[in-house]
């Protein structure tokens, strides 16, 4: 078995001697560029510690766990030219640094190299596989329209946030999960398992990011605390803001995120606020540990020896109660 | 063995009951338009033909003949945003009748379906099958990559314009002709001969639309003749007149197609009288029976009783002959 830092190691290596030709530059340097920035690398690494459960040399699956990788950067090139972001991890995003043009066309090749990368599994087991990262593919797309009709959508419900989450986020940690068992032989039902701990991790994972955003600390987070207020984004706060808050309250907060943020510091104090008047960080703390719980179960089930899981498990509780 | 027209119903029924869901409909309405507005089918129509050489059943691998479609659509959403294309087939671009993002958006899950399309082939031809058409499609990435090169670029070579093309349109002719060869059971020696022959019909397919442009009919080729001239587009024409030109007239058109076309009646008869003095249109139509004659040669080739071929052979020669 793996310790998670070989894992790591592991994963940089395949990522880092990926075959991306030097020619068209224009192509191929972009993908390069965000593929070596970094990031923390989560969905190989379940990818492969799923693996490992399974298979005593999970390296095998290392080209499984690389796509998972790549294909999540296709989707950092192109939600960044949808979301007009201008940098990512502390550096320019591609169509920044380069053009939209650019950040289109790389992008549709990382989504190509990722479909490279799974095409070489076990030939007994890649129909499954495909199958798998297929649905989660669109699924991923799905999400992201769903968030981008968020923005001019003014009534949307919880549930809704959460069908789009598990779309933007949570899918594709199952998938990962998902096809490293498959690769690493595992029964489908075994893998389908895993999935849905990944679904459950994700979400938990997202909805630690509303709460980052909100109440983090700045250093840490990388981010300025208040993002997602100053820029009127329906998160869980929000939207259990809305289910909890009296007619009054409602009013306050549907105004203020329906119009552009004037005075930072004053909407963000108004909204903390209010998040505390109906404790919704609470509600947020207790749902993430029932979603963190629901991903223990689903791990406990899987028929192998606790030993192996103790590692993935390690993991989960990283992921659930970092502060970053 | 069915009839061109009996694949063309087969095509387009499979197409048209593909699964795309109701939702999120800013995701997939747009997916649904570029797909109901037609064109030609004519990779589709390569890939069951080339099944019907080696299968009586070529309606199996209507899937994989329905992924190359899929895909040439997809190329052309992305491809229409990069080249700024407000029109195609004589109705909006999605980006230009939505906007940009839904057009990176429905053009990734365009993606995704193709290779949802291509995972339901045959366990034991699927690897092969997506090993083509991944690097067929890096291959079409890095043609629509030095396209735009070629805008901004004053020294290009003809060789080089060859390797543009081959990768914007021919290797994916050449892709479906290998893809359906496959699916449909052929040996990969076999599907190899019908790669080749695909490759040299797609140049000369390219050609063929350079000529048109120039001296085609307005009216049947359904664009205004000389657009690629007004645009300074380096066709085979106009690299094949830097060949053999003397400087004089060398200097008088690398000038004309280095800055914005004022008057167009002019620049186009210029132009024109230039293709004429050195008769680069003879080269091209040349060039063009080559590639023709290279392609019967390798279908020539393919071990399969002549009677089998009459139907590819004809279709080849359609498109040879085609003035729109």
């Amino acid at each position: 078995m793996l310790s998670v830092q070989q894992i790591s190691k592991l994963i940089e290596e395949r990522i880092s001697t990926l075959d991306i030709p030097k020619q068209p530059a224009g192509l191929y340097d972009p993908a390069r560029y965000i593929l070596a920035e970094g990031g923390k690398r989560i969905r190989p690494c379940l990818a492969l510690l799923s693996a490992n459960l399974f298979s005593d040399t999970p390296e095998t699956c290392a080209d499984v766990a690389a796509a998972m990788e790549v294909f999540h950067n296709f989707t950092l090139v192109h939600d960044d030219i949808m979301d007009n972001a201008p940098v990512r991890r502390g550096i320019p995003t591609i169509h920044e640094k380069w053009n939209v043009s650019t950040g289109i066309l790389s992008g549709d090749a990382l989504l190509i190299i990722a479909y490279r990368l799974l095409s070489s599994s076990p030939k007994d087991r890649l129909q499954e596989i495909l199958h798998m990262f297929n649905a989660t593919a669109l699924k991923v797309c799905e999400g992201q329209q769903m968030d981008m009709d968020f923005e001019t959508d003014a009534a949307v419900e919880l549930s809704t946030y959460m069908e789009m989450i598990t779309g933007k986020t949570a899918v594709l940690l199952g998938c990962s999960l998902y096809c490293g068992a498959i690769a690493a032989n595992a029964k489908p039902e075994d893998a389908e398992l895993l999935y849905q701990a990944g679904i459950q991790m994700g979400n938990c994972f997202q909805i630690q990011d509303d709460l980052l955003d909100a109440f983090g600390d700045n250093e840490k987070f990388g981010k300025k605390t208040g993002g997602d207020i100053i820029q009127n984004k329906k998160t869980y706060l929000y939207l259990r803001l809305l289910e909890k808050a009296n007619t009054e309250d409602k009013n306050i907060i549907v105004d203020l995120f329906s119009k552009p943020t004037i005075n930072e510091q004053q909407k963000i104090a108004t909204v903390l606020n209010l998040y505390k008047k109906y404790a919704v960080e609470k509600d947020a703390l207790n749902f993430m540990q029932k979603l963190h719980d629901d991903a223990m179960n689903s791990i406990e089930k899987v028929p192998v020896e606790n030993e192996r899981k103790i590692i993935l498990k390690g993991f989960v509780d990283t992921v659930f109660n970092r502060n970053y």
